[in-house]
């Protein structure tokens, strides 16, 4: 007899992980670190794991307010534990964070209040207010979108009146519109918050300024006079975070309540300006940044998952006695899966490139600020703008055509691919949405056509490289085969992406050819970040399988885009054809490989915490065993059946 | 001074109204009907608006079980109101069923238990549970799927040994994978299952048949004698629904407790086979011709909330000093929302073109059936798998990128624009995931290929009418205006299809040949039929821009399958370039009317139920308003501050 599905699944991984061409220690050595790392990373992960509040998932069955009050709870358990085992590296705070399955109420304490006290308060300032922010003796919020503006900030209604016989600032919410909304932690958690209000000084407009604002007691934790708060209500994801609301009426707070790093306001109310406007790039850019690894992760659990229980699946023909398929063997579901895998692996290699040139950056700014870093930094900006916009787009849309690919399991929450997702899609909105963000990135590339630019530091990803390409090329591949060789890909995302960048400078009003050309070259930064990662990797065997996903990921972005790249018949197309078959190809050779490459993204069963992803297979056992925590399932008959069923089917009229 | 936005967005709606170009009124007869049933159409939806229970709307502050129970109480509330007014009609039921907010745990007894009694039951059969089952004395649940197959229904696992002696079905669930898992009521509301099995007759495979089981006793609604029920657990969506498992354990009932109007099983155990596999089509026509409705309405609610949002919402570039833009100003706003619009449409007019084939098709089914007649019945089952992929998908992905173009606040629970879709995404895996179905259609189309084709009954439209296009031929387009003209642009659509399904011909192995002949023909029947749609529009001023919106349709399908049209040159790379800048010149001509279009819908503020899509534009009191139903709010001081915040801010150490 046949061996039950059930236990198939789990014979079926061990099965994938025989085939692999590649040791997965390599791959984790790549993706995470070296050993000693690793090492330490597992030991604060087993932290949470065994932390018996920290560790809890039953949030599912929960509201919003009662997952509130339990990320309460698990705040106070994280802020014990990082005291209790003298965790001080803000690295390892962090990683300790992550592990934790949802976003807490001090999220954006941690995440956002922190850093701008770090960044933008001068040292005085900081001597008062930091140890206490990060020790979490006052906990902060930061309140700059507002109910009627949100990545457009110069729009932003709140203002700030400098007072010079108190020598305070009168922070004023004038309009409806005007009243902060969204910033996590202001409903009901945070005492103080970053409050961003445009600054009057003798009733001249001196632009967007942040101010230190205390919201509640530091005693009771009542409200302050003049303010008022609330939780803003349900949203996708982040249910147990208090995106809150604050209106301020005419509220008073001391003259250095102002963030005085860069910008100043003196005693008597005289302005300095900040040394370059470019500052404030500073900390978008990290943000920006960091969201490339926030795509790694998230696409990396949801594909994790999606491979895995594809691997795990049997499902088949309907023609009888015929033995079924594993689900991952269908060539739609591999279409699904493997350009998902080489999207983790994209964003990972383009997140560590961009770290890299922004860690330089930050060494280079210490010195004297020439035009040269001033266009540097432009530059990077706009890259990470445009990265941002494509990584998020692409990640979202891609995780929840995996969860499609899992069919019904995929729509449970025992899966936790829809909690994955609805938590994530919130990056395609927050630090600047897309139609944003794309302008930005276009606009400076724009600026490059025209004007001269200076060359790249040696060792980089050259960023802005496409602009020598020869936009009247056309491909040179004349084999199928040759469409797979780096330089012919490489080339052909290049030749788009000015082609698109000319031709949006020939259409300038048009948004939708300005986001193309954004796009575009987005995806070639991509594109080049993940090569220089594959050919970093030292491991042969590892090499030249992440070679193949990387061929596959270039493949698939031209058939997912194949009207650009036939734009003049770039490509021609008999090279277009090439182009698909080349990927089903492709398919074919990943096929092998595929759950040992996303065994090497080195995810616990606790970070996927699915019952269709654990890593020994055995999903069938795990989705009947989380049923048995529904708590409809405490009581075989519901209480309402007495109130609102008997009645009915006990009489035929009510 | 400038008006406050919150005060702006109001006066930004009723300008739209005003440059409209055509009568809304109009749109309605064409949307919804004549006028009288528009009133009564109108007077159901008062009924359950004014109706204490029906119209609660605070379901978004509640988890799954507390969901469910206020679920009970509303479903008690329904039949008691249909009972009331002695709404007797199923239509009429179905349409007052639609207007409250959510699924509840009857959904499934209403939508698929009683039409699968009355459809897969013999007269006497009917006679004793029909009656029943439609006045709520009995309440069921439809058990197909199982923990290990959805899709592929002859993959199921559960058995049905007759035994003569007794004259029993002996019902069995011999594996963890055979346990029934997902049907909607299942778990704690159904006292009966129709519950399908595959029938052995003397140890003989008999075939998937369907049975109707008690499950819950009448008296007591306690579990029965070897049945094991539960609820699965949360979900993305439906909320207050008890989706369910049940496994049996040998089981025993009656014979006449198989579903007999086509397969038979005697006293004696005699089989008698149905008349034609073919009848098995039937409800799943009926249900996948349904779900293009579905889209209708999901998206079109959806691009109702978006657009008028993108209306009423001033934002604009950084700018200092600029007056601000509509969103509905920039052209990403317009290519993410005017697509969706058109979508509705298309959606709405390509349900009626089924729905009037299938009704045909019933017609001429209780006469002798000829082989025509099976083809027939064969084509509309292709077509219509192929049209429930397509449409699905394109609609959940149109609905995501809506939600994220109204940025935070399409985040938020108070746009009701994450319900829709969470509710909506169902529908892609329901009833079929996209894989198998194009897959039935794609092999369908295949042998079309080789086969006689029957001509089509006049009137309709012609669903195999491309396999009479010139797959060598190209556009005939010499100007950009040439590519808006219908005939231009339909065969467009049908030889592309065309070229997919030889194209898929010659590889045949490959699914995604056959997955991509599959959307191109479905996507040219939608076209076909929204241009039928178009065309029988009396009212010259709607007709005109209706067909503008087609246009619009058709040039946005071709950007978004560029590579497709451009295959063999079909379109030179000149004409696919007009395609993009005569797309960007129609959002130009629809922008004027966007807002009416929407309202041409008739979606009462009830059913959107949403701050930012109101009809009145007043979108900033409204999110201010929903705010203060959340919970948090009830208190100042959380409670939870006292126990898990204070020793916080209050100690250095814990």
């Amino acid at each position: 007899m046949a061996v039950p599905l059930a236990d198939l699944a789990p014979l079926l991984l061990k099965k994938e992980r025989a085939t692999a061409t590649f040791d997965v220690q390599s791959c984790l050595d790549v993706v995470i670190g070296p050993r000693d790392f690793q090492a330490r990373r597992n030991y604060l992960r087993d932290l949470v794991i065994h932390d018996p509040v920290l560790s809890q998932s039953d949030m599912i069955y929960h509201n919003h307010q009662q997952r509130y009050e339990m990320g309460l709870q698990k705040s106070h358990a994280y802020i014990q534990l990082l005291r209790k085992h003298n965790i001080t590296d803000e690295e390892e705070r962090t990683w300790v964070y992550r592990v934790i399955r949802e976003a807490l109420p001090v999220d954006v304490h941690r995440a956002m209040f922190v850093p701008t006290l770090e960044t933008q308060m001068d040292d005085e300032q900081k001597a008062i207010w930091l140890t206490k922010a990060k020790e979490y003796q006052i906990l902060g919020a930061y309140a700059q979108t507002e109910l009627g503006h949100g990545s457009n900030v110069q729009g932003i209604e709140t203002t700030a009146h400098y007072d010079p016989k108190t020598q305070e600032f009168i922070l004023h919410s004038p309009t409806i519109t005007s009243r902060k909304w969204w910033p996590g932690g202001l409903g009901k958690t945070a005492n103080h918050c970053v409050l961003h209000a445009r600054l009057f000084l003798n009733g001249k407009d001196r632009g967007i300024q942040a101010f230190l604002i205390p919201i509640r007691d530091p005693k009771t934790h009542a409200t302050l006079p003049g303010i008022t708060l609330g939780d803003i209500g349900p949203k996708i994801g982040f249910q147990a975070v208090d995106n809150g609301f604050c209106s301020l009426n005419q509220v008073r707070v001391p003259r250095r309540h102002m963030l005085m790093r860069f910008a100043k306001v003196d005693v008597d109310g005289t302005f300095s300006k900040p040394p370059s406007d470019k500052l404030v790039y500073f900390t978008m850019v990290k943000v920006r940044v960091f969201i490339a690894w926030l795509c790694f992760r998230c696409v990396g659990l949801t594909v994790t998952i999606g491979t895995r229980f594809s691997a795990a699946r049997m499902q088949g023909s309907s023609a009888k006695g015929k033995v079924e398929n594993q689900v991952l063997d269908y060539e739609n579901q591999q279409l699904t899966m493997f350009p998902m895998i080489a999207l983790s692996y994209a964003s990972l290699f383009t997140w560590r490139e961009m770290d890299k040139i922004y860690n330089t950056m930050v060494e280079q700014l210490d010195g004297v600020l020439e035009h040269e870093h001033l266009f540097m930094l432009g530059q990077l900006h706009a890259s990470t703008s445009g990265l941002k916009a494509l990584l998020t787009e692409e990640a979202a849309n891609g995780m929840e055509r995996i969860r499609r690919a899992c069919g019904g399991h995929g729509y449970s929450a025992a899966s936790n691919l829809p909690y994955i997702f609805q938590v994530f899609i919130g990056a395609c909105t927050f630090e600047g949405t897309k139609d944003v963000l794309v302008q930005q990135h276009a606009a400076f590339l724009l600026k490059c056509l025209h004007f001269p630019v200076p060359l790249t530091s040696e060792g980089s990803v050259d960023l802005l490289g496409f602009l020598q390409a020869d936009a009247h090329s056309k491909c040179s591949a004349t084999t199928p085969q040759q469409l797979r060789e780096p330089q012919v890909l490489l080339q052909a995302f290049q030749v788009r992406a000015l082609k698109l960048l000319l031709r949006a400078d020939a259409a300038k009003t048009s948004l939708h050819h300005l986001t193309q050309a954004s796009l575009a070259h987005a995806e070639s930064i991509v594109l080049s970040c993940f090569y220089q990662g594959v050919m970093a990797v030292s491991d042969p065997k590892l090499q030249a399988v992440l070679l193949q996903l990387w061929q596959l990921y270039g493949l698939w972005r031209i058939q997912a885009n194949l009207g650009e790249f036939r734009l003049d018949d770039y490509l021609s197309s008999s090279q277009g054809t090439w182009s698909q078959d080349q990927l089903l190809e492709l398919l074919r050779v990943v096929r092998p490989n595929a759950v040992a490459l996303v065994d090497g993204f080195g995810f616990s069963d606790f970070e996927l915490n699915s019952a269709i992803g654990r890593y020994d297979g055995d999903i069938y056992r795990a989705l009947i065993e989380r049923a048995t925590h529904e708590p409809l399932n405490a009581t075989d008959v519901t209480p309402g059946y007495h109130k609102w069923l008997k009645p009915l089917l006990t009489k035929a009229s009510l």
